[in-house]
This record gives structure tokens, C-alpha cells and sequence, in this order.
């Protein structure tokens, strides 16, 4: 064992670590009262209502999970033309990514009884439990991830004894069923938080005039699970993915790039070091008992500039000290870290009610709701300028400082780890975004068990701060989302390689240069398939691209706006069924709706969540490698700009909304408020379920057509075989 | 002169011939009467409006042309990095697009009181003199851009002597100004208009409650000036610019093919005989004095079939005659047709409210405006996957008739030229198109000089007979503006070599290869910069050319919610301020609100006109040729994508208020109907605005990189001279 082997032992101990504190955290949280019995009740019909339905979406995952192992058994052993650890690896990566979810959720629904009870005594004991929460999915998220990556890496090295480079490869593999097993979580559960919360809004604040959260609203209780399971338990598999997708990326790029042991280990490394640095990160938030919402704020900007600062520094130490030759990798991930700053402060210009394009769109609606509409969806688009321009010199400049231009495979290698340097506080930052769905539940506790007015200010308060931290958040993610993707397209090409190498002379497209493949570089491959950047092949690839992205949007809005329809009329039924419940004399249903999000959600989200693993095979096996390789780019460029439109857009509605509520422009209740409000609703499918699941979907197909690479290679572009003849 | 060069002859004949027909059509429809002298006064009204409005267009336009083409002329003749006719080609393209325009909107200015006239009689008289008028705008702009086509090829290669290869390259460059003015025409009139339409309704509809182009609204005049300025001068002015892109890339691209004189005249002779074949059309559409309006959409459609027939038939005579040797072009012609047909039908499918899809939209209205929004859009994505597949399969198709697998160069001339083929019968296809907007106009007269109801049922009937046959026509322009774009960024690459065979050995990037750079094929050229496919830069391209996309529809969006906004402050404030003006007892100021309308589409034109310029430009200048490939196909497949989503959901939601409106879910002044009113107006944006500029857009930022490429060449591509160092 040499030196940096030593150090790769960093991970697994510090995800162990992570682990253990989160735990900690837990039991700290638990030891708080839930409160009076009321509190606990809707409590237990949250979390019952939130288990229920994971229970369901995994059921469903597991089938799915089920036949594409078997798949990918025969692809593996029987054809022998993918590699054979991808069915392990696949559910594996579904299991842990669904245990980060279910963890998450399980926090977050201990953690919003106890919180609203502690907003009752002050705002800063109610911040502590709900931040501590944050802490433990933010913990538990990237120690499962780290400890997987770890873990899979000794796996294939040191227990199956495969050489770096084998293992290296085979860790891309490991990535699908993480990813797959997230877009599950965040088309299912986006569909179920936004339909519930759409269709309770729909009917009860603007027909039937009663507030958010009230209990005579029969979906209010689905309305709440909705925020654990979509925006927790869907935002921990989202998480999950992301975190070990750029770290598999820049572990199989590191075989590219010829950097050996030393490339596979410093993307590990480095996010055992973030995980240190997050775990510190989170000790330094805290404030005096009578904080006000600025010092909070304050003390969570300094947890999180603490944590950057520290993982910069140990960074570049370690760097410095063990690959001193490759000391232009801290400017590739100083350049990363850079961009996903950038994103995050434009993400809040655009959204938050502070600066001008909010107000713009609150202004808009005097106008009425077309010209909100418009407004927002033209801030939406136009908040795409400064993330690609941040990405694209990020990528530019990774590249660059990691010896790109003497080296492409070394450049790609550093644009992969820059997406894992932006990642690597992923600990601490998403506590931030995690504890704000959990200020939310407790704000819909606190309203519907009739708490005091204060109460629910407080968790109102909390819930704001959720949604100024979570702007950097989202920045990171989507930064990091594009330069793995770039980075997965890159592995994409090198998967290529040792397809041909596995496969042998049987290949028809290969003729009598086989032997010669393996030595072949980047650009000679892609020649080798004729397909130059013109190629016919790729420019279609490249239209599907932007096609698919389309389709998966429509898809996934349809089934929001499907799912809040039926909402809708469930609740006007019960409205006019149940005699008393408007007056608050009889008791809603409140199962009924949870039942009817549950089912809609789970017939609706296997299409679009298919769709990753389809659209990649079926372009290779109709146009070839070309052509998916055009559908990746495309699909790509197309979808991180929809991705930041939806995201932005949607937060810039509803901070505008707010903005309105707060007494400008007319405030609750005017023709103007009324506008906004269909802004917001808009917004809320977009910013909660189709954009973040984008993000995913772009990954998860570039993932896919690594492992199908073999099949695309020995079966695919059949069209060429057609009109050749 | 051999026989293939007789025969080129035909074409402008054939541009002479339709545009005395449409001079014997425009005498005949001046024949009739305009009515009574009220009728007269609103069509004045109108006719000063539109004249004042295109008029400061112009002025506007004629300054940047200028500045423009003296940039040009330094280029070409100072810096000689650029072929030195683009400054008189770029001037004589604007003016020819500003002539199509104008005279368009002269012709429909006169045509809609004597429309409104007619229908006094009979709904047959009425037609007659619509599709007259459409007639001659369509033969106008059809004939004026064969003109310009063949008048451009007589000069360079009969009168400047210049060879058939130096003829048709520099033919290219005569795109731009046509493409550039049209740009204006389209963004500028659509802007003007939609903004007076959802000004106007916002107000009169929906605050006031008095019908549309009732003559107490005081935007009314200017919302019938926009249809003439937007729907009339804009889209003949963008269809110029379309059909002669569609035939300068395929003679540009016949060069590359070593297809000689025949390869450039036959997208010519296709456009002579799809001229003649119109005219024909335009014969055969009459009908009985009391038709329906089922006989008449089958008069229409007899009309628009018979051409198609013609031209298909005479297209397969002439190639089988005249260069039998190339008979798979046969083929690729009609794989192009095909495929618009398909585009054509899908369009009617997802927008027509006999479909379900408008159907589903106008039932989302239900749960208010929301719904509407997100169904519409998710109608609006879904449907670009028809497109895209057709596109697509077009693509492979016309690129393998044309013996594309043996010799890339001529599979490209195949797709360029099924994009002509798509096209050529837009002198029939265009008056279907034109009629629509006269007959709303004459609705407009009728409704402001109160005529009896069953006139303005009448024109109303026309208008929704143009909605029908208008959805085959978008789905060819659509189709072919794709088409055409992938060829011209064929064509950028080709621009590259003879570049450099201009700039000679001073470059820095070519160094001592530079003798050898004529004979490199299209693979070998890209390789040589560098540019194979995974290139950082093509990468960053293709994530710019999505952003574009986006700030474009953000910026015209914009636009019209802003101009919606000045209309609607101003309308507010005649009514407070003119007394009686609602009760009909007072005039109001027309004049003031085209005033507003003219000056904010002026003031919001300009910078989403330049990006089609600039853009290009600065990406070349900074990351050089492989960065404007990436642009180019990033802004094609995220625009194709954006352009198809916005007609399409436009005209469903369109569509879908009608639905409500002739009686269903609640009928007119229901919630539904508010609901569904809502997203008509987003609709209005999407559909006349911003959808139609993006086929202007893709098209002139790949005539701008080809212009520029010289540019780019030598100065261009920094980043790397930065970075290097």
C-alpha cells in the first residue's frame, strides 16, 4: 500500500463518520417533545400517509428494478456483451438510493411536530431542531453515498481483485441504479406533493376561501406528505444521485486521463474531506436564544463559508502534498466551486423577492394572470444566460488548468472533478435546503392543531430562511448536474472502447481494424464510426435530444395538472357530501386524498422514468452510436436550460406571490394576489417536480448508453443496415 | 448554352408570370366596392395606421442595414476576409423582404373592408375576394423571391462573369438581408401586434366587458393595424426570407456535391414549376354561389392538392428528362413533402378543437387558469415529437436517396433540397395562409361600423376556415426552416475551406499546413481545428446555441407583456378620461395607442434582432469555428424544439377558448371561459411572436456565421490564444 492508498481510507472512515453523526443528530431530535396530543396525531397521519406511499412508489420501483436486472443478467452472461457487475451494481445503487430517501423522510416527519412545538417556546430552539434534522438527511445522504463509492471501489479492487482501471470502469455501472431509483422519487413524488398541493390550493384558497393548511381541507393531509416525500425523501434520492454520479464519472474518467490509482482516489478523497469539513460546518451554527431572522440567517451563511473555506484548504493541501505533479487540479475544482457560486447568486437575483424580476412579475399582475404568466416564464428564460455562461468558462477553465490542451483526456478528468469539488459540501449545504420542507410541515402542524398565531409566524419565518439558502443549493446542483453530464458523454466515448476490446472481431461495423481499436484516441474513434460532426446521424440525435426533454417535460406537467384535477374533485365531493365540514363540524377525509395522489402519481410517473432507459437504446438501435451520442448533447444543452428556467421561474411566481402577500401591490385577496397565485400554482409543477427531475434524466441517459453501449455497438443503426442494402 | 441552362430560364419567367397575376388579381379585387363610406373610414384608419408603422420600421431597419453594410464593406474590401458582393446582396435582401412585406399588407389593408362588404351578399363573395387577396400576396412574395434568386445567378454568373462554383457560393451571402429584415418584420410586428391584442382584450374583454373590436375600445384600431403589420407584412417578409434561404442553400450546397450547373439550377427549376403549379391551384378554387363552408375548405383543399399533384409530377418528368443521372433526388424531393404533410397533420391533430388534445385543454378550465397553462404547455411539448421523428426520418431518407452513404456532399444537397421541395408550392399554400388575417380584419370592419350580426358571422366563418388550411402550411415552414438550417451549417463548412483559400498562409491557426487545406474533406477540416466532437468549445457552443434560444423567447415574450401593459394603461386612462367614451357617446383617441404600440415595438425589436448577428459573431471571436458549429446546432435543436411547443400550444389554446366559446363546458362568460381566455393570450405571444422570429433566427445565425467565417478564422477563437500562453 502506498501513500495514496493510505489516504483512501479517508472515505469509507469519514463516511462512517458522517453516519454516525447523524445519528447523533437524530437522537438529539427525538429526545424532543412532539408536543400536545393533537400535534402528534396529524403527525402520525403525515408519516403514515408518507410511508404509505413510499411503500407503494418502491413496490412499483422494485418490479421495475426487477425486470432490468434480469436484462441486464442476460446481457452480461448470456451475449456476454455488457459488463457482468452492472445487475449487482444496478439494484444496489436502487437500494441505497431509496434508503437516503426513506431515512430523509422518516427525519423530516419525526422532526415537524417537535419543531412547530418548539416554535411555541422560540424561534431559535424551533431553527435548532429543524436545522438538526436538515443535518441528518444532509449527513445521512452523503455518508450512504461516500460509504457506496467506497465501498464499491473496495469491492472490485481489493476483494474481487480487479485491477484499478477494471474497477475504475466498472463503477460508471454503479451510478444507473442510483439514478434510476431517483427519477422514481422525483417524478413520483414531484407528481404527488405538486397535485396534492395545486389541487388543495385550487379548491380551498381560491374557491372555497380558507387558509392554506386548514383542516377542513381534505387534502390537506396529502398535501403535507406531499413535502416529505417529494421534497424530502425525493430530494435525498436526487441528492444521492448527483453526489455519487460525479464522483463514478471522475473515477472512470481518471482511467482516460492515464492517472491511475491517484486520479481514482482524489475524487473520493476530496468528498471525504467535504463531509469533514460539512460535519464542522454544522457545529458552527448556532446563535444566541433571541435571535433575530437575520442573525439565523447569518449563523447558516457562516456554517456553510466555514465548511468552503475548510474543504478549499484541505484541498489544496492534499493536492499539494500527495499528487504535487498535479497541482492544476485545484484550479479545475476552484474553477467548479466558482461557477456553482456564480449560479447560486444569479439563481437569487432572478427569484427572490428582494431584487428587481419578482417584483417585475408582481407588478405584471395588475395586468392580470396572462401578462404574470408571461412575465415569469420570460425571467425563467432569461436567468439561463448567466449559468451557461458560468458553466461553460467553468468548463473551460477546468479543462484548461487540469492540461487539457496537451491532454484531452486529463482536461475532461478535471471538468469531472470540478462537478465533485461543487458537491463536495453537499453535507451542510443540504441541511440548509432539507430543514425548509420541514419549517413547512411544521407550519401546516401548527395550523391545523389551531396553535397560536406566533406559532406559525415562527415556522413561516424559518421556512423563508429555507428559501434563500436553498438558492445556492439548487446553484450547485445544477452546475454540478451539466459537468457530469459533459463529463458521462466523455466516459460515453472510452465505454466505446472497451466494448470493442469485450466484443472481438464479431462486429460488422468493425471489419479488419479491431486489432488497431484499442489504441485508437478520442477523435479517431468517432471517425472510425464515420461520424463526424456532421454525420446526418448525430444532427437527429441531436433533435430527439431536445425532443426528449420536451416530452418528459409534457409528461411530467400533465401528470400534475391530472393529478391536482382529480384532487379537485375529490375535494369539491367531499365539500358537498360531508355536511358540517365547512363549518368545521364534520371531519375530512383525509385518506381518500392521500389515496387518490398515491395512484395517480404512481400510474404517471413510470412512463416518463422509462423514458431514460428507453429513448438511449432505442436511438442506438435505430441510428447507432452517432446518433445517441447526438441525443445526449442535445438533451444536454436543451435540458439545463429547462432545468434552470423551470427551477427559476417557478421560485421567481412564488416569491412574487409572496411579495404580493406581504401587502404591495394590493396584498392577500386582491384581483392582483389572485393573479399571482396562478403564476405560483404554474410554478409550483415546474420549480418542484419536472425541473429537478430533469436534472436526473440527463444523467441517467448518458449513464444509460454507457452500459448499453455494448448492445448499441453489436445490434444497434439498423437504419444504416436497411438503406445500405 | 446547354439544355440544362434553357431550362433555368423558366424560373424567372415563371417569377415574371406570377407576378403579373398577382397584379391582375390585386386590379380585380380594387374593383369591388369598399362599402359604405363608415366601412371606408375604419379601412383608412387601419391602412394609415399599418403605412405609419411600417414605415418607422423601415427607418429603424435602414439604419442598422447601413451600419451593417458598411461593417461589410470593410470586411470584404479593407480587411478582404469576406467575399465583397455581401454588402450589395445584404441591401438588395432587406429591401427585396421589406417590398414582400409591404405589399402584402397594402394589398390586405384594401382587401378588408371590400371583404366586409362582400359578406353583405353572400359568404361565397366574401371568399372570393379573401382568397384573392391572399392570392397576391402569396404569388407576390413567391414571385419576388424567384425573381431575386434567379436575378442574383443571372448577374454574378452571366453579367459578372464569375463561375458557377464562385456564383453559388456567394449566393449564400444573399440570404442575410432578406433573413435579416424579415427578423425585424416579425419580431417588430409581432410584438406591435400582439401587444395591442392582449392590451386590447385584457381591458375590453375582460375589465370593461364589451366584445372584441367594439369601436368604444380605443386599442381597437391598433389591434387591426397589428394583424396587417404582424400576421401580414411578417409573415411575408419571413416566408421571402424562408423560401429563398430554402433554394440559396441547396445552389450553395450543390457546389459541395460536385453537382455543377444542374445542382444549381434545379432547386430553381423545382421553384418555377411549383410557381406555375400555384397559379394553377389558384384557378381551380371556386366554388358555387350558396357553397357551405365545409364545400369551401374542400375548395381550398381541391386548390392546394391539385398544385401538389403538379408539382410532383413535373418535378419526377424534369429530373427524369434532364439529369436522369440523378434521379434519387426524386426521392429526396419527395421524402421532404412527406414529411411536411406529416408535420401538417400532426399540427392539425394537436391544435384543431376537433381533436382531443384542445379538447383536454378547454377541460382543464375547469380548475381555472393554472391548469390551462400547465395542459397547454404539456399539449405544446408532447406535440414536437411527431415533428422531430418526421424531421428526422425526412433527414435520413433524402440524405440516402441522394446517394448521401456514398458521398456525404450530395446527401446534404438531398436534404437541402427537400427543403425546396416543401416550399415550392407556397404560392398557393401562402394565400391560404394570407386570406386568414383579411377576413378577421373585414370582421374587425364589420363589428366597428355595426353591421348585422350575420355579416361578422360570415367573416367569422372565414377566419376559422384559414385557422384549418393555415396548420399545413406552419408545418411546411416549420419543416423546411430545420431543413434549411442543417443545410446552411453544411454550408458554414464548406464557407471554411474557401475562406481559407482566401485568407492565404497568414493565419496563425493554419500554420504550414496551409497548402494542403483546398484538398481536406469535411471530416479532415474539422479534425484540423481541433474541432472533433467532444471538444470543449463545441460543447460550450451547443449549451450557447440552447441559451440564445431561451433569451430570445425571453426578450420577445417580454415584450409583449410589456407592450400589453402601455396599451392597457392607456386604454384605462381614455376611459377615465374621455367622458362617455364607454357609453359610446364620446370618440376615442385611436391614433394614441398605435402611437404606444408602434414605439415599443420599435424599442424592443432592436436587441433580439441583433443577437442573430452579434451572437455568432462573439462566439466565433471568442471560441472560435468549433464553438459556432456547437452554437449552431444547440440554437437548432433547442430552437426547432421551442418553435413547434409555441405554435402549437398558441393555436390549441386558441383553439380551446373557441371551443368553450361556441357553448361548451359553461360557453362564453363562464369561468371556464376566463380560464380558457387566459391562456389564449399567453398563446397570442407564443404563437405570433416569438414561435415564428425563431425559424428567423436559426436560419440567419447560420448565414451570419458563414458570412463571418473569414472573420472568425482570423481573429476569432481567443480563448485558446489566451490560454495557450
Amino acid at each position: 500500500m502506498n501513500k495514496i492508498e493510505l489516504t483512501f481510507i479517508l472515505a469509507p472512515v469519514s463516511a462512517v463518520l458522517g453516519l454516525i453523526f447523524a445519528s447523533i443528530f437524530h437522537s438529539q431530535m427525538k429526545k424532543f417533545s412532539e408536543g400536545e396530543p393533537e400535534m402528534r396525531k396529524i403527525a402520525s397521519y403525515v408519516k403514515e400517509g408518507a410511508k404509505a406511499y413510499l411503500t407503494q412508489q418502491y413496490k412499483v420501483a422494485a418490479v421495475i428494478f426487477i425486470i432490468f436486472a434480469a436484462l441486464f443478467v442476460y446481457l452480461g452472461y448470456v451475449l456476454k456483451i455488457q459488463n457482468k457487475y452492472i445487475p449487482y451494481a444496478f439494484i444496489i445503487g436502487g437500494f441505497f438510493s431509496a434508503l437516503s430517501g426513506y431515512l430523509g423522510m422518516s427525519t423530516a416527519t419525526s422532526a415537524s411536530a417537535r419543531t412547530a412545538n418548539a416554535a411555541k417556546t422560540s424561534l431559535n430552539s424551533a431553527l435548532k431542531i429543524a436545522f438538526r434534522s436538515g443535518a441528518v438527511m444532509g449527513l445521512t445522504v452523503v455518508g450512504l453515498g461516500l460509504l457506496y463509492v467506497s465501498g464499491a471501489f473496495i469491492v472490485l479492487h481489493y476483494i474481487l481483485k480487479l485491477s484499478v482501471e477494471e474497477a475504475a470502469t466498472t463503477m460508471l455501472g454503479f451510478g444507473v441504479g442510483a439514478s434510476f431509483m431517483a427519477l422514481f422519487a422525483r417524478v413520483g413524488g414531484g407528481i404527488f406533493t405538486k397535485g396534492a398541493d395545486v389541487g388543495a390550493d385550487l379548491v380551498g384558497k381560491i374557491e372555497a376561501g380558507i387558509p392554506e393548511d386548514d383542516p377542513r381541507n381534505p387534502a390537506v393531509i396529502a398535501d403535507n406528505v406531499g413535502d416529505n416525500v417529494g421534497d424530502v425523501a425525493g430530494m435525498g434520492a436526487d441528492l444521492f444521485e448527483s453526489y455519487v454520479g460525479s464522483i463514478f464519472a471522475s473515477v472512470a474518467l481518471a482511467i482516460t486521463a492515464s492517472l491511475g490509482l491517484a486520479g481514482v482516489v482524489l475524487p473520493m478523497v476530496i468528498s471525504a474531506l467535504g463531509m469533514i469539513s460539512s460535519i464542522i460546518g454544522i457545529y458552527a451554527v448556532r446563535s444566541t436564544e433571541e435571535a433575530s431572522q437575520k442573525q439565523l440567517l447569518k449563523a447558516l451563511g457562516r456554517g456553510i463559508n466555514l465548511s468552503a473555506v475548510l474543504i478549499t484548504i484541505t484541498t489544496i493541501a492534499y493536492v499539494l502534498i500527495f499528487i504535487p505533479e498535479d497541482k492544476g487540479l485545484i484550479g479545475s475544482i476552484l474553477a467548479g466551486l466558482l461557477a456553482g457560486i456564480i449560479i447560486g447568486k444569479s439563481t437569487e437575483y432572478y427569484t427572490s423577492a428582494d431584487f428587481k424580476p419578482a417584483q417585475k412579475i408582481a407588478e405584471s399582475s395588475q395586468t392580470g394572470p396572462a401578462t404574470v404568466i408571461l412575465h415569469g416564464l420570460s425571467v425563467g428564460m432569461i436567468s439561463t444566460v448567466i449559468p451557461v455562461i458560468a458553466v461553460g468558462i467553468g468548463m473551460i477553465l477546468s479543462f484548461t488548468f487540469a492540461g487539457g490542451f496537451s491532454n484531452i483526456g486529463r482536461g475532461l478528468y478535471g471538468i469531472a472533478v470540478s462537478a465533485v469539488g461543487m458537491l463536495s459540501t453537499l453535507g451542510i449545504t443540504l441541511s440548509t435546503d432539507a430543514y425548509g420542507p420541514i419549517a413547512d410541515n411544521a407550519g401546516g402542524n401548527a395550523e391545523m392543531t389551531k396553535q397560536k398565531p406566533y406559532v406559525r409566524e415562527r415556522t413561516d419565518a424559518l421556512d423563508a430562511l429555507g428559501n434563500t439558502t436553498a438558492a445556492t443549493g439548487k446553484g450547485f446542483a445544477i452546475g454540478s448536474a451539466a459537468l457530469t453530464t459533459m463529463a458521462l458523454i466523455a466516459g460515453y466515448i472510452e465505454e466505446i472502447k472497451s466494448a470493442l476490446r469485450l466484443l472481438g472481431k464479431n462486429m460488422m461495423q468493425i471489419g479488419e481494424n479491431i486489432k488497431n481499436i484499442t489504441t485508437l484516441n478520442v477523435d479517431e474513434i468517432i471517425k472510425f464510426f464515420n461520424g463526424h460532426l456532421l454525420n446526418v446521424k448525430v444532427v437527429i440525435g441531436i433533435f430527439i435530444g431536445a425532443m426528449v426533454v420536451f416530452a418528459f417535460c409534457a409528461m411530467t406537467l400533465r401528470a400534475v395538472s391530472r393529478a391536482a384535477y382529480s384532487i379537485v374533485f375529490e375535494v369539491r365531493r367531499q365539500f358537498k357530501e360531508i355536511k358540517g365540514l365547512l363549518k368545521g363540524k364534520a371531519k375530512a377525509d383525509y385518506a381518500s386524498c392521500v389515496r387518490i395522489s398515491t395512484a395517480q402519481a404512481q400510474k404517471s410517473m413510470i412512463i416518463p422514468s422509462l423514458m431514460a432507459i428507453v429513448v438511449p437504446v432505442l436511438t442506438g438501435f435505430v441510428i447507432g452510436i452517432p446518433g445517441v451520442i447526438g441525443l445526449l448533447l442535445g438533451s444536454l444543452a436543451t435540458g439545463f436550460a429547462v432545468a434552470i428556467m423551470m427551477a427559476n421561474s417557478g421560485a421567481a411566481w412564488d416569491n412574487a406571490k409572496k411579495y404580493i402577500e406581504k401587502g404591495n401591490l394590493g396584498g392577500k385577496g386582491s384581483q392582483q394576489h389572485k393573479a399571482s397565485v396562478v403564476g405560483d400554482t404554474v410554478g409550483d409543477a415546474f420549480k418542484d417536480t419536472t425541473g429537478p427531475s430533469l436534472n436526473i434524466l440527463l444523467k441517467l441517459m448518458s449513464m444509460v448508453s454507457v452500459i448499453f453501449c455494448g448492445f448499441t455497438l453489436k445490434y444497434g443503426d439498423i437504419i444504416e443496415k436497411l438503406l445500405r442494402k
